[in-house]
């Protein structure tokens, strides 16, 4: 019977931090606070550490582990998958990402003419040895209207699409549409599916009431999310694909909290 | 020695359209119209016909083919490779595609500060038997107000990036710098790597003066390129980043000419 | 009252081929020949054509009309989406292209371990004046094994993945199911999401036993397609993401059938 | 007058940790072992702090900033473009990130056929105060063929090309080809663009006798990376796009070394 190479004493006894699989397709439903839950496509990475002593790692197992909890992913989920995957590799750390399109009913600020807006949620769960870490974050799409160009011009002002993009730990539950509103609410105007002319007519009007550099969109959610006590940890980014260049503005706010997992790459 | 498997005879004798190699990273120098040369990377692809009694392909000859070619990439160099690709691999057809940035020194309306603009530039060069033919192409980016919101709305209006892609068949040299005009001068207003202040004011106003819907954009250049003696097809597309939406707003015109290689994908 | 600008007379009266909207994220529904229907997120594209007297589109529409039709999309539910496109923009043609990651349950060969494996998916239907016309598509990941590696080193020979991108057209029904059987089967072996040791052996030995060029994958598939009396046209493409390279070799095969919509970018 | 905007107080004095331009496209010139120079196109970053009692950050100064320094891009060249970074903005951090392809002529194993193999490379400068940091990186693309695929099987083993990521922090100079050296020297082989028939041979045996693990991989870097007393912090990645499954597998090695700017996002 053929040798289980995994097993065997590795050329360097060297730890790695990480091993496991990238880039996995996988369908999953996920809570939704308007209709309980939602039907997505994820795409997931799953690590676990390996010590010195041991040569590989049996990466099927990752899949069957992910196999075995197919259903519902929430907060809760992932930490049971985290313990399952330390068990199964008889890892000191399990990680665990998915990073989906998740989509929220909105209504047209006028007219209420209703539409699917599509974020991109993010889940970053860890388990060290019995401390278990979450991260909760959002892609949001949002209209910025440059104040500089505003004051400059004697009509109009350049604007754009930009993204926030929104990472917080928390000791308690969070939605991700409570993130999508902290995002939205520092935009110059927030962005939509459906416009019809009277909406059209409004979102312009208050996206040139309301403008915004890259700097005041961090700063303003950074504010809010500083003020609520659920937050132990955040940052934010904001990037614009600025109508008048063809390269973004961009700016980041990251809270120095009680960092755990030293997560060098999110 | 082992025998030459491409020179097989295949199980199913079907001849195939195109057979070679994608994603090549290059090397290349390219015309300049200011400077005379530029250096650039290109993502190159090659191909050949293959007839239904041979098997496969000498992948390698290609990248060999390239090598021998190395410097100057021009219109008249295409053929040429062109033509030892047909010797080399006694194929009928040989397809050359090159996409690579290209960049050109703008000047600020006002101030006249000098930066660099980078454009996606796209070659495409088939020689079927003893016709050759050659697509010249490039993605511009742009300004683009909306004449929608513009009317509907006090103040303000929405504008954001967006990207022409044009491509021409012609019979006669043009530089893609010509091509980069046409795209600007369709939009609400051209964009810059550098701009200050008062040039900053310049091109808001320019854009709110200039409203354009992508089917504006692509008219105008489509009528401008109609009048060239010299181009026998053409297609021209706008994609605007809406400022407003998570989607993008897309119109095509393609000048039905004498099609002449069937190409199903550019 | 504003305008309806979209209205006016354009400055240039020359019909537009497609205008609308690309990059839409939108939740789907697909039939699953195992389990009647699959949830999933499609990449949306919506567009008709625009006579030369009008000077725009109210995009917002198209939004509306497929908020209009959620639900199942099927093959039957694109023509009356298109229908009321057409209706709804007075217009003469109507396009209509998705693209979803799909998931099929596959059981590795031997232990029979069971997984999800993910494929891309393609539906491209065009309504022009009473002309319906449906392209079902599918990208499905392959491993391929290099014949000429094989034949000519003493043991073992590179391999790799590959992606077979398939689109079919036919006058009756074909599952998604279909295409990816027919790409697997002419591949060197399927591929998996999981696969224990005993599979693991299995499909390096199958791979080993069946080398395959991109050249006798895109040949095998268009044997298979010829002979299937539903299908009128096909294109098939292979391309291996080459292990010793850091190109990918590609082939491509296209039946010259009886061509509808002169699609110039599929 | 125009009021300068970007000077005012902001609604919420919290500093901003990163604030500029990214996605910038830059043609440049880099030092090259065998050439002197080398040309290439860059996407570039570039930021600064912000302190909380300003509101703006004058974007245009980054290109202008850039455009002063344009011609040949080293190590000893970030730094005085970082300087030039704080005294302009009078900033107290000044980041400069660039990723560009780089290529290196490489002779094929047997028939010394020579070929251009493209690398990603990666410049990451900071200015702290008086602290200059720079990390190099750089990302190579490896064969791997996996060692328990070849105990297992009768005959051949499953492969694919993988991507190795290195980046170090070190006090001294180090080549961009010397990071590409220890990443080959740690794959079952290194990849070509250019392989003869007596070379294809030669690559495949010589993966067959070195079966490697991502796991395997990131150790043999780690441990030369650890030899090397220039280097005071390194991170190694291996990824494999795996040929018997559509993801990926994953290893990473970080040498939790003496930490300096809190980079969170590399």
């Amino acid at each position: 019977m053929a040798k289980d190479i995994q097993k065997e004493r590795p050329s360097y006894r060297i730890p790695i931090n990480k091993v496991g699989i990238r880039g996995l397709r996988y369908p999953i439903s996920v809570l939704d606070r308007e209709h309980g839950h939602q039907n997505t496509v994820a795409q997931v990475s799953m690590f676990v550490d390996l010590p010195g002593e041991l040569r590989g790692t049996h990466m099927s197992r990752f899949v069957e582990i992910l196999n075995g909890f197919r259903g519902e992913v929430t907060y809760k989920e992932l930490e049971p998958i985290l313990r399952h995957m330390q068990e199964v590799f008889d890892a000191e750390c399990a990680h665990l990402e998915m990073v989906f399109p998740y989509f929220c009913e909105k209504r047209a600020p006028v007219t209420k003419a209703s539409g699917y807006v599509d974020y991109e949620a993010i889940f970053e769960g860890s388990l060290k040895e019995d401390h278990y870490d979450f991260l909760l974050g959002v892609r949001v799409p949002i209209t910025t209207l440059c104040p500089c160009s505003k004051e400059l011009s004697r009509f109009g002002a350049h604007n754009q699409r930009g993204y926030v993009t929104l990472k917080v730990r928390s000791e308690q539950f969070i939605w991700l549409e409570e993130l999508i509103e902290w995002a939205e609410g520092a935009a110059s105007a927030p962005i939509y599916s459906v416009l019809k002319r009277d909406d059209e007519k409004e979102v312009t009007e208050q996206a040139y009431l309301n403008p915004r550099f890259v700097e005041d969109v961090v700063r303003a959610i950074s504010e809010r999310l500083g003020k609520d006590s659920r937050i132990t940890w955040f940052r934010v980014e904001a990037e614009n694909m600025e109508s008048i260049h063809n390269h973004n503005a961009y700016a980041i706010i990251e809270k120095q909290g009680p960092a755990f997992n030293g997560k060098g790459k999110d």
